[in-house]
């Protein structure tokens, strides 16, 4: 997907909700418990409940991984499913990948050629060469770890050089000589509030994915307040907050309220950019 | 396995090779194309093959989930043989996962209790709670990148403080907060040379798996010379130059011939801590 269509599709749906697809066997409603290839009903139930209300669904790689190859089938028949029947919704692997170079293009290849998502999630600490394999795919992305949403964002990521540099922002430099903001995307936590207008210093037209709304403690207004650029410029994420919203039989009608009230709040704050226009 | 465990099995076998399992489906040996589950056939040969000249091996999970679900149960099916088979060998999960602490729980799941690796290699760029998930499982370990072997490892981990301290040195020393040499090792590129004196100044007593000997061009001698510590402190990997040592059906001849010249290189190496006892 080229940054113009989610854009579109950001203003057709009035939403830059990404639902979060932290699918825990350990938490689905009594009533799936014991079916067969309970985590894919579950999910498939969750996606045909919110897919008008979200742009993007991130499925959790670890989530699944904990279950071994019943995982990976669960969730390869999620991510085909999505393809097959919202195919305007943009599929990212939270994945937090990066090896070096001959380990991340078969990390790509899981990603972009065996599976078919539109971005994944890389962390940067090994550099350029264990990015570089991502970006090789046309209209794929790389969502960069910039400024995570958890506590131990403070360990690193704040480190300063002698010109007060910050990790994070020498990431955010760094990698734009890897790619423009039409392949690469960076993970930005919510929970850092007004930080994003430190990170629009540096990207100020890159997509920024945004967990840590909801569970996590993060203000949606303040993100979008921070954060929003021309073309939205935002994937805020919310997995547990929306999928975890009722533990019944309902499951899925609490899903598709929660994630229609985020995207009312959206709507909200997309007329600032579209009545800018 | 524990520490002097590992030790033991290292005076043992006078070997501190750990194989890396690379397996990719595309260089394998000509005669096992188009075999039923090829990529398992060439591991479990290639094992029975080495297991006497080393004492770990290191599956690369990139290369394994690059063929989806069919590839997880190659994975399985390889850890279970070297566990049934070789007991004493040490299994590393190489999958540089890293993520909020609810999500690096499922991984350690995955790695510690679906699989049952001895330990994992994991990214530090998210802190403190990204990695101590993988550290509640007993006897179990965390091999946290330090400085690794790439060309990429020059753009973010050599930072510096204002002070002149590097971000590979932060991690080597806010991560002993998390967790003792009983439970971490850290991974040291061998294409980092001299840099092992460095990294001993911060972590004496630690193990380091150390890639990039051979194809990347590491020099076992240098890596023995500024890395090794009293009880060895080092697992040396190497993957390619072994497992692709010859692409005929003596394939898995090549491999053992490969790692026991470096076995025997290495028993010399293990005479200095030897002989100082």
């Amino acid at each position: 997907m080229t940054r113009q269509e989610l854009f579109n599709n950001i203003l057709r749906k009035q939403s830059f909700l990404c639902v979060g697809l932290d699918s825990d066997i350990k938490k689905l409603p009594s009533c799936l418990k014991g079916k067969e290839d309970a985590v894919f009903s579950f999910n498939k139930a969750i996606i045909d409940a919110t897919q008008s209300y979200c742009v993007a669904y991130k499925p959790n790689l670890a989530f699944y991984e904990s279950l071994g190859a019943v995982g990976q089938i669960t969730l390869e028949k999620t991510v085909a499913y999505i393809r097959e029947h919202y195919p305007d919704q943009f599929i990212i692997a939270d994945a937090k990948r990066g090896d070096i170079g001959n380990t991340s293009e078969m990390y790509a290849r899981a990603i972009f050629d065996y599976a078919d998502y539109d971005a994944v999630t890389v962390a940067p600490y090994m550099g350029e060469d264990s990015v570089k394999p991502f970006l090789l795919y046309p209209n794929k992305w790389v969502i960069l770890l910039a400024l995570t949403s958890n506590k131990g964002s403070l360990d690193f990521q704040l480190m300063e050089d002698a010109k007060g540099e910050r990790l994070f922002e020498k990431v955010l430099k760094k990698s734009q000589e890897w790619a423009t903001d039409e392949h690469m995307m960076y993970v930005v936590g919510a929970t850092q509030g007004k930080m994003f207008e430190d990170i629009r210093k540096y990207a100020p037209d890159h997509f920024l994915l945004v967990p840590g709304v909801g569970a996590q403690g993060g203000s949606l207004e303040e993100v979008a307040k921070y954060g929003m650029n021309k073309q939205c410029g935002l994937l805020v994420n919310s997995s547990r907050q929306i999928i975890y919203a009722d533990s019944s039989e309902n499951f899925a009608e609490a899903a598709a309220r929660e994630a229609k009230k985020v995207q009312e709040e959206m709507s909200g704050y997309l007329k600032w950019i579209t009545n800018e226009k």
